[in-house]
Order: C-alpha cells, then structure tokens, then sequence
C-alpha cells in the first residue's frame, strides 16, 4: 500500500475518535500537501503538550501547570465550586464563559455495577477543600443520569457536616429547544421546576 | 477556556478535514489520557513523516522515498501504467491489490475554467515514461467527470504516436450495488458496455 511510515501515521489517527481509517487517510494527504505549516506544528504541538501536561492537584483538571491556570487564575471567585464528573464537562461549562468560580472534577460517577466506589473519586478530597478553603457554594453539575443523580445524592450527604450550601444545575427545556423534539424526562424536570 | 498548549493543538486538529472543534477536543481529550501510547507516538510519526516525505519523480506518488516504493518495488509489472488523478485514487487502487503495475498521478485534470492546462499536468512526463520505458499499456483511470472525461481524451490522443495501447476502466453497476439506487449515467455505462 503506502509506505511504511505514512501507513503508521494514518493508524495511528485511525484511533482517536471520530476517525476512521478512511478520514486518517483524507487528514494524511490533507497534510501531506502542506507539511510546514500543518503537520510540523501539529507534531510540536502534540509533543508540547504530552510533555507538559499534568492533572491539577487542586481540582483535577489537565493543563499544563500544576495548579491548573483556573485554580491560579486572577479574577475567578474562589469561594465557589463547580462539581463535574470529568475534564470536558469543565471544558464545556468554561466555553459557556458565564462561571467564574472554581471546579473539581470528579473522574467519573459511583457505578457500583463497574465497581466503581467513593474512594475512586475525588470526593474525600472535596469534602477536605471545602473544609479547609472558605467555600460558600458547592454546584453539582453531574449528569443527569442515574449515575450522575447517585453521586450527587452522595456527595450533598457527605457535605452536611461541612455546613456548606450545596445547589445543583437547572434541568429544564434547552435555550432554542422545541418542546415537540424534548424527551419525556425532561419535560417532566421543566415542568417540575416552573418559575 | 483550556491551557494555551491545549487550545493550540486544538486548533490545528480542528483545520484537518473531517475534524472540527467539537471532535478535535473530544480527540484531544482522549490523547491526553493516554499520553505514552498515542500522543507521542503520533507527535513522532507526523515528524518522521513530514521530514522524509518527497514526491516521486517517476510517477508523482508521495512517498518517503525517491523512487516510492512502487516504483522501485520488486515483484511489479513495469510494462503497465495505471493514470490517475490524484494521489487519494492511487492509494484507492492499491487497497484493492489487484493491479500489479505502476502508476502515474497527473496532479489534477485539465480544466480551461480553472486555468488547468495540459503544461499544469504530468502529461508531458507520461509520454516521455511511455516512449523510453518499455511500457505496453497505459490504463487511464480519471474519474468519469467532464474534466477527467477530457482529460483522458487529451491523453488518449497524445499517446497515439507512441503506438502504445490505452484502455480505461471498465464502468458499470458497482459490486452489491442495487439498480434502483444507481444513478442514470452509471445505468447507461452498464448497458452500453454489456457483455
């Protein structure tokens, strides 16, 4: 087929996900056409950030330093903290640009079904940094999943005897959603939630 | 939003075809869980690749050698040469496996509106392959467009003073195609070429 190389290359795109082998293909000749100024500083630039990256002690999110540039970031309310259960939920809630507080990332929801208990979670260092930082606000932004439902019950308990006020996100009808295309649930949340 | 890095590297993978910024971030996210095993091994596969890649000055194949492995490949019918449009329709060749000759990519089609003239083309460098190598037939296989319909039609009537014999590829009703759903152009190729 193509050489050696250029076929490890497109294997190795062929694993990220929303590619194929036939858009790595596409995605290699689309670079093979223009090296110097897109497939030399996507090489630096992968190399960069697997080099630097590391996972925020703080909050868990990954960045390239350690407190993440959130955590260390001027101008962000430190008394509040989001609860999300993995990086792109952060990354999702920092496009929206409307939170200014902090995050925690969880790395995942209870599943005792997969084995998956407390102690997989960041949730006793939650329970700690609020105790130790002066929070005023905890926001569970967990799916809402069975999953995700499970573990903010949990952790809103664990967080009773901090004293801190725990809130969760509206769940309601989406900005532009047509309520024909809504699922039952929901509805039912939106409804439930009237204002 | 994310670190500088990660929003670099973002932003090139966005610009590749078939990745925008929503799957570009999904993709980043998945590497950088798994640093060791997919990021840096792609970072060093884009730079292999970028560094030794070269166009093959007998066929115009890109390859990361000069000859490309086709051309110099033991075991190929040099009397055979495949034309082709692109580089993405060799390849295409090639994953069937069953050519066994060599190719030669024309970089284009003539297309007067585009300005593409037979002098922007690899057609001067095919009849001179044709006239010094021992080549007893040229297979053209231009897409079944009105440029690449002209095109191998230009190529048809400069290679009548080599004497050598031009073919193209048979069209018809694809393998599992289903007349209901072929277009007519495709129906009337079929019919015509009935055997």
């Amino acid at each position: 087929m193509t050489g050696r190389e250029i076929d490890n290359l497109i294997k190795l795109l062929a694993r990220l996900p929303g590619l194929g082998p036939r858009s790595a293909r596409r995605a290699v000749l689309q670079m093979l056409k223009k090296p110097e100024t897109l497939m030399l500083p996507l090489a630096k630039a992968l190399e960069d950030t697997a080099q630097a990256m590391t996972t925020c002690h703080v909050c868990g999110n990954i960045d390239v330093t350690d407190p993440c540039h959130i955590c260390a970031g001027a101008g962000r309310q430190h008394d509040m903290i989001c609860v999300v259960e993995e990086v792109q939920d952060l990354w999702a809630l920092e496009r929206g640009s409307s939170f200014k507080g902090l995050y925690h990332v969880l790395g995942g929801t209870l599943s005792p079904l997969d084995g998956v208990g407390p102690d997989d979670l960041r949730i006793d260092q939650l329970v700690t940094r609020v105790r130790e930082t002066g929070v005023n606000e905890v926001i569970l932004a967990t799916n809402l999943t069975v999953d995700g439902q499970t573990t903010a019950h949990y952790i809103t308990e664990r967080l009773v005897e901090t004293g801190v006020k725990v809130t969760r996100l509206a769940h309601g009808v989406p900005v532009g959603g047509e309520l024909d295309y809504l699922d039952d649930g929901t509805l039912t949340a939106a409804l439930r939630a009237r204002s």
